[in-house]
């Protein structure tokens, strides 16, 4: 089968690779109907993330069962899947306190980059759809797998609710679904932050309705004169850079809450500020198995979009310049089609 | 009158000084009846904190009010009084939320180890006893300035409740209060972190549960030992290192709370290690004002006893042999009165 291989940073090719099978009795293996490019795979891309070996790419899917372990009994072959970036039990304490990242059993899921896809612990990791939905949903559907569970945690951990501002750093695909989230959550002011005009613009379509082109200091000093100078209620971290989660922190008003869902890199958060920022502090990989159902009925009802992340769509062996796009910010998020 | 001045590390001297006087309206002058050496005064006492001139001392004080400015409302001369350690309006909409610590008008209080001390923003900093207490609940209704709702705040802020266990890293008053809230709040099991007799033994008497007496690594190791490997539900950190931070980040399971209070010092939270945690990070200076009226109902009905971390009594000539006693930790906390 096809798979995209990244050998080294700047350095993805689509090669052929043995089509995956079953190895455990609680594993699945899918056809992959769509994958896409994820901004946390750019950090290896770029170099910022060592590659000791070449990396079969890919962990956001939608698919098609092909096979199922003995074990597996709540997806069968033929069955149209959405499924996790983090593969987990959904069994153990700290999966039924809904945080499947931290299963006791979690395992990654890589390789989604691929016509087929081998995924442990498929029962508690795959979400079928009912029946086979219609093309049209595919984008939307595969966002849930990632981007938009990943914006949709980061605004529960930055506890949006009703009558409530909230402020969204980065806008890249889960920033801009933070922005979604936030709306669907009942958020009265969703204040992005972007400086390009094509996200903002989607920013906006998603239910954003105040732009902040500032960034660092000058980014938090428009946010608190947008919030009678006490900060945003709930902030959104959607960069994982030392900049993006200070700019966060110090957007947040006092006994706000702030939820952080970029991969961090070279952070170090100054504790005295912490401390008398009186923020809260939750994030870290989002827990998507917790929303998928959710995500997957608002979805197939129509009431959410979160496809229109998509700005282009190439053919799986165009997987390299689907990075070079995503790369270069000619693209907020390129799916891929096998 | 005679007040409590630090003039440099290991220096402090009880003086005559100028009776303080209402210099706003808002304010309050009350004779303090009890006042005490706070952990965090031991900061620069040892160094760790800069001191540019010398500094009056203390900010935990029950008192008389002695006189009021013009403007205040809701106490009065000849009432007793507990008051937290920030001066709050108590009226913004940051203290209205329950964060009078973050309150767009805060003050610190400093002077209280003195026989007068001048209160800003009185109405909303004071809380007026019902009529003036027996003298035996003045120990314990000093702790509701600040070690007391401080350990309250810790476990709210790590959501302390039924059915969780909770870990408590730090056996100073604060620790030892934080054990006796989250017995208050119905906490099933508190695991107390201590390696001296007297401290553990009065965190049993508050309700601990179990006693971790490793640090580190290997305190971590036994917490998760204790929790079927999964870490506590809610961990209270009460020093304020960077040791005593990670130890509560990493002693908290995927899901779970810290209600950190020890004041920061030197503390760089790694972003990347915060991310995998999945824990929630709270804390800061505590809101005491908001739960005073509850703390002092408890400590009236005699519910509580917090005053029972007070293991040495001196007059406030005595203040330089309290800081002595606390730093050489032969006391955990010292009450003074003028």
């Amino acid at each position: 089968m096809r798979a995209t291989i990244m050998h080294a940073p700047g350095d993805v090719r689509v090669e052929d690779r043995g089509k995956p099978a079953i190895q455990q009795p609680t594993d699945a293996v899918i056809k992959v109907v769509a994958a896409c490019v994820c901004g946390s795979d750019l950090w290896p891309y770029r170099g910022a993330d060592t590659l000791h070996e070449p990396r079969p790419m890919g962990h956001e899917y939608v698919g098609i069962v092909e096979d199922v372990g003995a074990d597996v009994k709540n997806v069968q072959p033929g069955q149209f899947v959405v499924g996790s970036f983090f593969a987990s039990d959904n069994t153990c304490e700290i999966c039924r306190s809904g945080y499947q990242t931290g299963c006791v059993h979690r395992q990654g899921v890589g390789g989604a980059q691929a016509e087929y896809l081998r995924v442990p612990l498929a029962d508690g990791t795959l979400v079928a759809t009912p029946g086979t939905p219609d093309d049209d949903k595919i984008p939307s559907l595969l966002t849930a797998s990632d981007v938009l569970g990943t914006g949709w945690f980061a605004a529960k951990a930055a506890e949006v609710g009703p009558g409530k501002t909230v402020a969204v750093v980065g806008d890249g695909a889960v920033g801009l679904l933070g922005v979604l989230a936030a709306k669907q959550m009942g958020a009265e002011r969703i204040i992005a932050m972007s400086r390009h005009a094509d996200r903002q613009a989607l920013a906006r379509e998603f239910g954003a309705t105040d732009i902040v082109e500032e960034r660092g200091d000058a980014g938090v000093q428009k946010i608190r004169e947008l919030t009678d100078g006490l900060g945003a209620h709930s902030v959104i971290e959607a960069v994982g850079t030392q900049e993006s989660m200070m700019q966060a922190i110090q957007a947040t008003r006092a006994g706000g809450h702030v939820g952080f869902v970029g991969v961090s890199h070279d952070v170090a958060l100054p504790g005295r500020e912490l401390f008398s920022s009186l923020v809260h502090l939750h994030g870290g990989p989002a827990p998507v198995r917790q929303y998928l159902p959710e995500l997957i009925d608002l979805i197939l009802a129509g009431d959410i979009e979160p496809g229109k992340v998509f700005d282009l769509e190439l053919p799986l062996d165009q997987a390299a310049e689907a990075y070079r796009a995503m790369d270069e910010r000619r693209a907020v998020k390129v799916l891929l089609r096998p």
